[in-house]
């Protein structure tokens, strides 16, 4: 059994199909050579690279982890070598902006490779993916000395990046951050201070690590207004642009964690190291913001990840293993038993893993396209439009596909019963590596406040109406299809109910403070399920026109029909459960005290 | 931090106060001396061991696993040591029968003790969790010889038994299993085969292992009806009690799991081993049942010991950890940050696991109820209601209790954050824990079929309607108790859904096998939180006759009463989605072909 193969159809179906990405592409990269032929040709070589290079090294990264040995961390076995094979194939300047070494081609792209490569082994991506955080952040705030030491390197891959924000008493609460940094005679800073949980602080892979570090300056007002950023390259670097002085920072330890073993989670203490300043002074927070929204899709991926990676494995395991017989009599008749595919519930587990996770791909998709178009507008309405929109999509996407991914992986495991629980198959590695998704680039709980108190009532629900017009249209347009009722009149009740609990939530919450935090989670669900029925139902008409085009490709596209029938039939129910714990208020939660829990 | 203390007051509560033990030890164990003052002792004494014994060796059990060296198995530092403790305390031999060595004390008793003892160290508690299956089956089937020669031994610790079904190519369709028995001379069998999944299978804690095997005789019928059920002893014994001979077993390996590391799962080879046939020839499957159904309560346990272990922690960090203000003004002005259970998602997360695990441990008293009558009812009638409703609550308790522990787990571990994911808190390691109960001893989908199939339907409806009267007369007694109607309004209807429900599932079973199996697993998580909500109404009750008694412990009934409006508003919702998959029917899962997913 394939450990993991790239989805080459499901991603064509999802960029090419359902979102027209031909012409978002022919539009927004006029002159570059953004055909579908050569997407295809990337999408499958990289596919291969992803199931020849790095998914053999997803279980050995979790078997052996990362090592420290005072202060030098070693990956696992066959970690460096992928990655040198990595950069050497070009692939982590594939979007980069040309003028740092990079090809040029869309954000989107990447994003649909960053799957890929996280489906087949996510501890390893991490080492790649923090740089691309790094990148945007030293783009968008640096000064042009400071992207020309650090871009090009980042951009080619010669060195990674990293985001060093939490300390052992801040994690959500940054405000409290204590790490200082001490302006020198020379205009850089001396920064002092310990952070934790540092996904690929230290390691072994590239000749220099770049972190982004949050910092206090000695005057700075208390709490987040107070809170400045700076660049602190492992190795300082000389003029010339090669490496000067090993800087005064070092891995003090490596965490010992639940899962992504293979990537080294540090404790990084830095001993009066030497910093940039890195955008304004005191305006760290919101500079870090470009780094966390970078972040925050990545992790909205790794949902995405784990559901594919998941389904590909029960699926095969489902079958290929024989355990009793289909109830509506033998359909393996000369076998001793059939496989367990042919078990309703099974069925239920394998479509709910489907549903989800083509689901969560079209919603990776979809936000893509929005990342590129506000990379390459021409036109800043249009532009504007996208940020609001991907403002609105970020928060959904990172918490929804992390929650629904763990129960994915989670469903994938189950298919295996008792061989699942055993390290040999993977599907338990799969649940572990996914479990910390949830909680990193924000909890849960904080997409849900970010999403319900900034973004959809702090615009007055402007964010949301944009969304929700978008959906009034696309049912309205297919009002008159009849093969499609199934969906567009869900839809259609489901966009207003959406509005009309948001309007609740508003409402309450300017009697309570308390009642927005009270409804967030289940008002976050209830719209990342909003979302994949209108993604659902758009999928349904593409294979629609699919099927009625005379395709050859009928068992795919009757299966995108059939998936989405159960994505509606079975699980976009849960927004009822959603409904019940909006409308029921912040006094159920609030009336017990501390004390008597 | 205390990692885990026993929650004595709730334990005491469910029984004394919601299911009135009181009467119910008066009635069933006249004579024996079982009052309330003597299980507090009971309670608080073991409470200790578990508290100051087993709970340390925990962490120590997950880090260091068993070691295997030639077929023998050592146990975690600390586990033997425990073990001898626990035997010399007469642990073992609480609730045995006097004959075999045993103190006669309720079996009800028994089982809440299994609940701490598992809270504290789950894989500790399967070394001898597992002898107690062996017990009931060697009692219920044994030939007196057979008794006379294991019983004591099992019952009073210094032995212990296993369970071996399970082979490679199959779990659960026993039917296919190979192992052989033949017979020799003596009316011993030889049996041949191999074995995997085997809980405690070898160990260094006892002198001896009675393992209880399923084989199929020479000429046995193919399938389930031709399966086998043998004693096999590590050991053989002497006809003066003594051990004899080392049996022809050994444990080839051990697995490596995704959690459970304290105890020994076992690849168990039989290379000819003497067996002893337990009970008839070729009705072992039946027989086994006995184990399993202990097994399964035993397992439905496991669920509810990894929610309250998960609260304890995480109530304990919630208090704790400060980080961010409440945004209804602070609440620890004195401190940098509030602690996070002022945040209404922290609390909703907090309040969901009490739901939960006090709601599941009253399920577990209920249940504990029905054994002791089983075992004392000296009217046919009344045993036979009892395991009538045994029955009925078996399948429900094991996988509603394990799926929700499961989910309750994982909450534990979000509400600590990034700190979570790190192992030093131990919260990862009890979701690891949990994730093996939704699985072993019948998977979540296994014991729907069970539910919905065998008892329900099999039934006619008969082993719900005993239990929706019950909830009925509930409901007609307190019917105009105004404080309670937030929690009888609902119910009656959801008692009333349920029945509808049922019939709706017969119906449409009848023209189609499948429509059962895709029915099940919803319509046995609607049913478990239907009796959670009976559960919860009569809490409910009972913290209101608490209050109105004048009590001084207002603070505990006050969360009592708040925790099941909580359950109400925010829980039982769930309920909406089973139904809708219900309703939805067979076709969505049905229609897709293999080829298609």
């Amino acid at each position: 059994m394939t450990d993991y193969t790239a989805p080459l159809r499901d991603i064509t179906f999802s960029m090419f199909e359902v979102f027209d990405y031909q012409h978002h592409y022919e539009t927004r990269f006029q002159g570059a050579d953004v055909n579908p032929e050569l997407i295809g040709v990337i999408l499958e070589e990289f596919g291969r690279f992803c199931s020849e290079q790095l998914s053999p090294l997803n279980a050995v990264g979790d078997r052996e982890g990362c090592t420290w040995n005072g202060g030098e961390v070693t990956t696992p076995t066959g970690f460096k070598e992928a990655y040198q094979q990595y950069v050497a194939g070009g692939w982590p300047a594939l979007a980069g902006d040309p003028q740092y070494g990079g090809q040029g081609l869309p954000e989107s792209l990447s994003i649909i490779l960053t799957e890929m490569r996280g489906t087949a082994n996510w501890a390893w991506g991490m080492y790649p993916g923090l740089s691309h955080g790094a990148v945007n952040t030293i783009k968008s705030h640096g000064s042009e000395e400071q992207k020309a030491v650090f871009l090009q390197k980042l951009v080619e891959g010669h060195w990674t990046g990293t985001m060093c924000l939490t300390e052992a008493h801040c994690g959500t609460d940054l405000g409290m951050l204590r790490t200082k940094a001490d302006p020198c005679a020379d205009g850089s800073y001396s920064i002092t201070g310990t952070k934790i949980f540092i996904s690929s602080g230290e390691h072994d892979l590239t000749e220099n690590i770049v972190h982004i570090v949050l910092a206090r300056l000695p005057d700075a007002p208390v709490g987040v207004k107070g809170i400045s950023l700076f660049i602190i390259p492992k190795h300082l670097v000389n003029d010339d642009g090669s490496l000067g002085d090993r800087n005064a920072l070092h891995c003090g330890s490596l965490e010992h964690k639940m899962g992504i073993h293979g990537n080294a989670t540090c404790v990084m203490n830095f001993d009066g190291a030497t910093g940039f300043l890195l955008g304004e002074p005191n305006r760290g927070l919101e500079a870090m913001f470009t780094f966390m929204n970078t972040a925050r899709i990545g992790t909205a991926l790794q949902g995405v990840a784990h559901m594919e990676l998941g389904y590909q494995k029960a699926l095969a395991y489902a079958k290929d293993r024989l355990q009793m017989r289909s109830v509506t009599g033998p359909k393996n008749p000369s076998g001793p038993a059939d496989p367990i595919i042919v078990h309703p519930d099974v069925r239920r587990m394998l479509l709910t893993q489907k549903a989800l996770s083509e689901g969560g791909r079209m919603m990776i998709t979809y936000t893509g396209k929005l990342v590129d178009v506000i990379e390459h507008a021409t036109d800043e309405q249009d532009r504007r439009a996208a940020e609001d929109m991907m403002s609105f999509m970020t928060p959904v996407a990172k918490a929804f596909l992390t929650e629904t991914g763990f129960e994915s992986a989670n469903l994938a495991l189950q298919c295996f019963g008792g061989h699942g629980y055993i390290k040999e198959w993977g599907v338990e590695q799969n649940v572990r590596d996914a479990r910390i998704a949830t909680i990193y680039e924000g909890t849960t709980g904080i997409q849900a406040l970010d999403f319900t108190g900034r973004k959809v009532l702090g615009s007055g629900g402007e964010l949301l109406r944009n969304f929700t017009k978008e959906i009034h249209l696309f049912c309205k347009e297919n009002a008159q299809n009849d093969a499609l009722k199934h969906f567009i009149t869900p839809l259609m009740a489901l966009n207003q109910k959406w509005a009309d609990l948001t309007l609740h939530i508003g409402t309450k919450a300017l009697e309570n403070a308390d009642e927005a935090g009270a409804a967030s989670v289940d008002y976050l669900m209830f719209s990342g399920y909003a979302c994949l029925a209108y993604f659902w139902a758009k999928a349904a008409l593409t294979a629609q026109q699919g099927l009625a085009s005379g395709s050859e490709e009928s068992d795919f596209y009757e299966a995108k029909l059939q998936t989405a029938s159960f994505y509606y039939d079975r699980i976009l129910p849960r927004t009822l459960v959603c409904e019940a714990g909006i409308l029921s208020g912040a006094a159920n939660l609030m009336s017990v005290s501390a004390e008597q829990f």
